[in-house]
């Protein structure tokens, strides 16, 4: 968000705009422009919703067709208060991706800052898998766009991407907030490399692409109006129990430890971390769902978070939490969590087991335990049929976040002996397990 | 808190005394009076702490003498601005026990309101068990202060006790949070006693003492100094570990479904609902304590209501949350949790085990699963000796929280073979367990 | 708000309703009854609203037709959990007025507390002048629905009447927030009086209907669709001052001390907590408005006070506050401000001025300074052509705000002497100027 | 404040410290390390404080000596986490002046920030005046620190200095809050300087050091205990009046229009955007202060503000506000505003009157009204001699804020017939006053 006076500028809104909103108003700013850099494929934008409360004008890159914006083109700049913002195209990430280059008028016209969208990251390039027939042409566009684009513009101009760490949209991603593109120029690894091996790099890297991605660029294309976060119903267990058996589907968003010692049969394991990466794959847009929590007052986080990423049906959440259900006598289930150290006894005294690996190729390859089998979070409701059944079953991952809900889904497809590695990898190697590759 | 125009008056203030100053600041009023109803033994009062802040000075009933405190007695009044607070006193609870009448002088001298402490909650009366050889004694005392003192001053006399529903001060209280005198007159279970019947079930009546009772006694007789909330340090699993070995004990303050999920070997469960009614027996105040939360943010919190039980050697947390000792690769232990219909299968098919249930003897004796062993949960640490081992048991209390702390006590004593029932009393009754008393 | 497990219920709820919906969401229950105690008069009741978002039944006196409640009648009751509300009807302020009681199912049928609308307050009892043929009967079905129908329930039955001291329903409301049955019986010096002295003093009275009242009465039958808090655009002084010469009136909400230190030419002075009761008399509701604050932030809270009262067509604000009119080199205008004794000596010197009191009629009539001019703010709009021009008006109300309204209004319609005693009333007594009656 | 992991330093800090820990502990980090990048001179620091509560070391560049602080020397660094703060001596705004690089270690070694102090900031560089007699050898030093140790760090280095636009510790800073090394070397008008022009350009510069700077200097020499923020009483008028005929001190901190329209005889205007850069001049730290405020919700940042600056023996402040001073009936004195057109007019017709110019030298030389008597507000109290009696004094600075304190000063010293031009410079520029240099 771009400040100055009485004018104000949003790049790439959030689905849910009172942020915008307030920061505008204590300002005693009006927003008048909404940018988006390209059109966004992991999040619901909010810029039709903000155009329509603000008035504001919604501007895009010319190369992509959306509905409720303008197109820009390069060169063109936008004048909030005494800073300008100017267009600067960037394909490579996406055919209409632009950058926004910032210049304090009262300075003069050098650019003091860049909003790099998906093109630049602190410490990472943007993805290019997009186009699966074009992955090298969109990768040398990328290329070509970051080295006569965008470092031209000057060591001292300041970085402001669209994802930080944590992020669907690259791996590689400081935890830092900040920083520049000299500092990227002389450090960013991908910005180390020549044109072949960064386009042969690009080529080869392998990103899941969520199914919701795709239902993310067709919302996104004809924006979203504006609404209200939804008014799920408080339900106590006995109704809540009804909705389920009718037809809606629980998520689980406690922490992992707390679904493994107690959770709904049938429910789904979504701790919040888990969910911008994950939930596209494993849960469809249509369901009405149900939350469990462990405090009502998390509820409005949880509903902002569901609602960003396009799902906007929660229909009830248990009321008061988890206790209540078990308290009603109704049954629970549980999921065995084992330690590393355990699973390291097991390996040695050679025990009948299946370790399943839910991490991305890319991470398995770098390091997993001997024998794991590998299948994708992401691809585990496709694949269910490769699993054997009547041997223990125990989920796996970094951490074991990602591993509850691979186990919350198995016990939901009636596998019945499934444990989950909280620890997983990090303490696997803690402990020293072997490890291959 | 009662304030008028700039004059301000706090009755039995607890220990973190911010939210006072907050209040007076805001209202644009200085604190010159502290009252206090009688000798707490349940909390650490803020009187003395608050009188050094402010230069209030702090009044007690007669009868106690308290080193802070000037005495008052039967009679004398105190003008808060237009409001005045006349001193009655209510001798039963304890001997020093007071009320305070509330009168708005813009409207005359009858009393509005009137602060009874611990002597008439909404719904029940306060206990008559701190003088152990005077229980008769103290049940008339109290029969008498309630109806020759209290209850004269009319219907129409709106009632602030000092507690409500939840405390360890009284069984009965109303979850309602308002009552008049009148109400209390005609509703109130105890209120329709005679003096032989109302001296006769007061003396009968069954109250644990926790031993905190005397050390808050002895904090509260010569007022505890001002002081700031501790600041534990924040440590990640290495470090918490070395001060676990040395002689910190773990609070695991998270749910008990979390705590059952995964668990610091050796902690103990002390989910935030349970603390204020058996902290005080289970943890000496003179052990350094390291917490464990769900999330830091929770961390004021919990260290504000350790503070007000006087718990205030607070060292450590663990940081990141439970999450980090899991990826440290350290080991972690699991109670395994079993819902009520698993319980009366258990019984049905006559499988060997223990059902230890630690809740209140009164509790108890209205209704248990046949054959439970009854060990009041603060008795548990003096008790260990009578439980058997090598036989699987479940801990059992009304709803699975005050079990889990029982678990959690049993495997720090070496109790391998431990279950917790989750939903406990409630759901057993809601699945139509056999129930015997 | 009346909230008991997941049920919860709404009384006389108020247009932005936020506040009922986050308060149910914190307490996991869902707004199922909202209750109108009369049909309002003095602001935009929610209830239509708040129906439309949670699917709640409103709910009305039978004797009052409105669009989207259904009818209630005496003695029926509605269970909240375990709160049961029961109707009674109590005409006399309005034909269709109910109060309901409140009774703890946990400890019987006896209410514990009663809502009486605009029945009775805390030290008075309602207005009965709103159908000004038919005032003695009125003022009789009140004395009746007091001591036969809300009396008899008990001393020990505690009150929440709509509103406290400072509404324009009552003067002799007391700034208790809290009383019983029994103490105002005891107390409330209307209820001292019998029938006949109840409906002669009621008939007496003399109150003021704000043109406001009608509008409100209209809206409030029909009901008000739900929609969003106006959002005014922030405007430096170029365009406000644009807007203003066009139609828009500004409201200048700051303090009169800095009203009269600078204002706008042609700007109303609105002290926020003069507004309530007089915005109704000086501002149609189909103007356009711009406000002048101190401060930005203080944005918020001035349109939910106006959108309450039926203000929804706030268009702009000066931002950043008048400092930015000043520094425009905009003319701004100013009210000398005289202090009591600045005023006592006038008097004393003969000097030529004329006095206009403002205040209610009531209050002139309680004492007032020799020869002062009454003319009631809220028909001096209707009275200023009885105003003397060609010499200095010093307007005086009880405190100064008043005052300052009134200064205001002289100024914009071509007074050219216009003083504001800051101070007033209250000041004129304590420094012992002549006063007469 | 540096965060990574469980570390984290603070830069700087303020004196009220609260917010450092309540951010380390959200972050489950301690404070290890805490710099000073120089002796500040301009407020309180609160590094021995911090160092008290939480142990950390206090660290300074080796030129100064320090009770409380370890000294540093150019090359050295300290590990935060993975962050790398590294000592860079960089003199010239004082000896002991040193700026600290930032580096990533997850990226290298190579510096991703730089916290520069009050050597170099966003559009300006520091001070070099304070060795009056050393002037031209302090802004070599600078320059040299400039040019050979911060610019070669390469462009692409995030700059965060120790002021923003506003701090009287620089006039020409950018309102933007972020640049680089890059930016500045390329934009900021002092880096484009050769080095003896730069020199020449310091030692002509002019600024004033408000008396208070050697106060501040001696406190953050033996460095402040902890303490907690003053608690003033609220007293109505009576009381306050007393205190103030006292020896009481009235800070007025309300806005200059509310001044203007009524306060308190004798008391100092100082709105809050006014008083870091003059109060040092005008208010001795020894004197007790009472406060005026518009709102007793604006106390808290007002003691904050105060306490920063090294004034804390703030004793009591009016309540309610203003409102209650004039219903006293106690007197109240006024400034009459007068607008720039109708001072314009005023020049035009040849009005006699003193027009009383407080900006700075610099601001003055700029462009001035005909005939304006200079007095820099900070010199009035020892210039108030040279002022005319018998004669209107129109004070006037930038928009009038100043001007209201010099108004305030004069009334203070029996000055009589003094106006306060709200609007000034800004106002006369825009209205067409003539204007000279």
């Amino acid at each position: 968000m771009v400040i100055d006076g009485q004018a104000a500028a949003v790049i790439d809104p959030r689905r849910d705009i009172d942020v915008y909103l307030e920061n505008a108003r204590r300002h005693g700013a009006n927003i008048t422009h909404v940018f988006e850099t390209h059109r966004n494929e992991d999040y619901v934008v909010g810029s039709r919703s903000l155009a329509e409360v603000t008035g504001a004008t919604v501007l895009h890159g010319q190369a992509g067709r959306v509905d409720h914006a303008q197109p820009v083109t390069d060169g063109e700049h936008f004048d909030i208060g005494k800073a300008r913002l100017g267009v600067l195209e960037t394909p490579g990430h996406t055919l209409d991706s632009i950058s926004l280059t910032l210049a304090d008028r009262d300075f003069g016209d050098a650019p003091v800052a860049v909003f790099t969208g998906d093109t630049l990251f602190i410490g990472d390039v943007g993805r290019t898998d997009f186009y699966p027939e074009r992955r090298e042409e969109m990768a040398g566009k990328l290329y070509d766009s970051l080295f006569d684009n965008l470092l031209p513009l000057g060591d001292g101009v300041q970085l402001y991407p669209a994802h930080g760490a944590g992020s669907v949209c690259g791996s590689g991603m400081a935890e830092r907030e900040f920083s520049t593109l000299g500092y990227e120029r002389r450090c960013n690894p991908m910005l180390q490399l020549d044109r072949n091996a960064f386009i042969r790099t690009k080529s080869q890297e392998h990103h899941y692409q969520p199914p919701y991605f795709r239902r993310m660029e067709a919302l996104n294309d004809r924006g979203v109006e504006h609404d209200a976060l939804p008014r799920p119903r408080a339900l106590p267990p006995g109704p809540f129990a009804e909705r389920c058996s009718d037809d809606m589907t629980v998520l689980d968003l406690r922490t992992p430890e707390a679904f493994c010692g107690a959770h709904i049969p049938g429910s789904l394991s979504m701790p919040t971390a888990v969910a911008p990466g994950y939930i596209g794959w494993l849960v469809s847009y249509d369901t009405p769902l149900g939350l469990v929590l462990d405090d009502d007052a998390d509820l409005d986080r949880a509903l902002r978070e569901l609602y960003r990423l396009g799902y906007d049906r929660v229909e009830a959440y248990l009321t008061p939490g988890m206790t209540a259900w078990e308290a009603s006598g109704a049954d629970y289930a549980v999921v065995p969590t084992i330690a590393a150290s355990t699973l390291k006894q097991r390996y040695e005294q050679g025990e009948d087991f299946v370790l399943l690996d839910v991490r991305g190729i890319e991470e398995y390859e770098a390091g997993h335990l001997p024998d794991a089998m590998h299948v994708y979070l992401g691809h585990l409701p496709d694949r269910l049929d490769e699993l054997p059944r009547g041997i223990p079953i125990v989920t796996f991952c970094g951490s074991g976040k990602r591993a509850a809900v691979a186990a919350s889904l198995l016990k939901r497809h009636g596998f019945d002996q499934v444990e989950n590695c909280l620890g997983s990898m990090a303490a696997c190697q803690a402990v020293g397990c072997r490890i291959t590759d």
